[in-house]
């Protein structure tokens, strides 16, 4: 086994996007673990949007990244030493290991996995915080109900592929909201969405009264800006708006307010903000319907799983931001093999 | 009697606020009523914020002024002449008669008014849609609860007065922002707001965190803007912001989204949309409960009383844009006396 742990640090703090250069490859020896400890190989690294926030820490909730810090993430890995009654060799873990190879641990934080439910990079995928950001912020922020029109952005992002899904899945009718032909065909004819607008072809408010006479009845936004207005123009009375993320926004000075927020008003309509780790209680409960979904055969989980090992981090991140991803975006880390 | 009938017209639809020549003085014959008829003779006429949604045709609520059609708006007067069993000479009456002096009606839509519960001005104020606005919005839409941190923007204004007081009686503390310091001493010497914040002088971002130290529960906002924003970075987990109105938003091209309304995730809030009519079968229930409290002194309504007749209505709307009013505006009608 290898004894040298390879760690992404953040070396500048970017005013957006970071570039290759924000990063520094660094290594340590493998840690050894202590008593009541372990040691964990990573296997899989998430790379997510909000990632932009704690760089640029623009962030309120997550502590901003530290200058030379390793960069934090959730990961999924294997026990590869242990000195823990709770842990040993071969279990499947997951937690914020961050972006490295090798992790010391004492288990606080760390779930265990079962590798028979799903493959391990579903637990970063649908039964990760991105399917749990969907489930919790459909059924319980949104309320969805069978019959509504439901309208996904980045919808086939790893949130919004997940949304959607649940959405029908609910019974509801479901529009998604993506960039390009590929994306648009894959959400409605491998995920079953009844309809697509590509946004880089077509205009969102034009599209959507045809899509959905009678209104908009819940929209769950992962992207904000022009997308959010173009939305708001055509919500249904009562209509909510769960604000999932808002990957066009995290920039710091690219905030743009929805000038079309006083909608909410004629519409009697409600935006409204969560975060999935309030449901924390609830995620067991959550996984095992999200699990029961995906054996059925009614949940599609796609990871687009980037190779190369925390090296190809700094490459990953900015894919997000040019809409390159395809389904949840994840780095598998050597040690795997 | 006069046998004339002074009218508004629109003539033409500005940009923004409209000035004294896109409006027009018209007169025709008083109308007679026919059988099943009654005709009003207008005594007080609402001059409200929202009117430059419907004079610019922003509004997808309410029906655009046509032009050359008389002005649209609410009123009290009394009834002058009746062929209409429900209705006789002298009662008190409430409906969107418009800016003119006399009025010709079938009774659909009119509601009696008790001159001895409150004066006739009292039903354009705080038993008026603009108590009515307050009310519902505060303990329906913001469900207040005694003990929380409430603020309220255009606080020295016709709702925002009103709102500031229902708060305070459901055991709120309450801080106001207006403009300048009469109104800032008016509402917390007169109206009890346990504090008040100057926009013109302070910045609202700054100030509140001292005033509300643990964050903002509810927020009434009738503003929009810098206020909305200002008051986003401020909020208390779980915090609803309601959005009675917004008014530096409502003319054209004026319209600024909050930049920072992904301040709502953080804060787990929501920023609900609602309209006062939607309540309409409540109304003689919340009339009631405000007259009450205004009897026992615990809620002033005040009017600020416009004199001149409908010929004073073009050069009394700017004053709602120049926050020159204090309470609710009002436009006297000659055919009173």
């Amino acid at each position: 086994m290898t004894s040298i742990n390879h760690q992404i640090r953040l070396v500048a703090r970017p005013a957006g996007v970071p570039t290759p250069s924000d990063w520094k490859l660094t290594t340590e020896p493998v840690p050894v673990p202590g008593p009541g400890e372990f040691v964990v190989g990573v296997e899989y690294l998430s790379v997510d949007p909000a990632m932009l926030t704690w760089i640029n820490a623009t962030s309120s909730v997550v502590e901003p990244i530290a200058i030379g810090a390793v960069m934090d993430t959730a990961a999924v890995g294997r026990v590869t030493a242990s000195n823990h009654a709770g842990f040993g060799v071969g279990d499947h873990v997951y937690d914020a290991f961050g972006v490295q190879e090798f992790v010391r641990s004492n288990g606080d934080g760390v779930t265990k996995l079962d590798p028979l439910l799903a493959p391990l990079p579903t637990y970063l995928g649908a039964l990760g915080i991105t399917g749990l950001t969907a489930y919790f912020g459909l059924l319980e922020v949104g309320r969805i109900r069978e019959g509504e029109t439901v309208v996904v952005s980045g919808a086939a992002g790893a949130v919004g592929s997940v949304a959607g899904q649940i959405s029908k899945i609910t019974g509801c009718r479901v529009i998604g909201i993506a960039g390009g032909p590929e994306k648009c065909r894959w959400i409605t004819e491998d995920l079953g969405f009844d309809a697509a607008i590509d946004y880089k072809t077509q205009d969102v408010r034009r599209a959507l009264p045809d899509l959905a006479p009678d209104g908009v009845n819940v929209f769950f936004d992962n992207v904000g800006g022009e997308t959010l207005d173009s939305v708001l123009t055509q919500l249904a009375h009562g209509a909510r708006i769960v604000l999932s993320g808002g990957v066009s926004q995290y920039a710091p000075n690219q905030a743009r307010g929805p000038a079309n927020y006083l909608s909410l008003v004629e519409a009697r309509a409600a935006m409204i903000g969560f975060l999935t780790p309030d449901y924390t209680e609830r995620y067991p409960e959550a996984r095992a319907v999200l699990a029961g979904w995906l054996r059925e055969g009614r949940l599609i989980s796609r990871e687009d799983i980037v190779e190369g090992g925390v090296r190809a981090f700094p490459d990953a991140l900015p894919k997000l931001f040019a809409g390159e991803n395809r389904g949840k975006l994840l780095l598998a880390v050597s040690q795997r093999q």
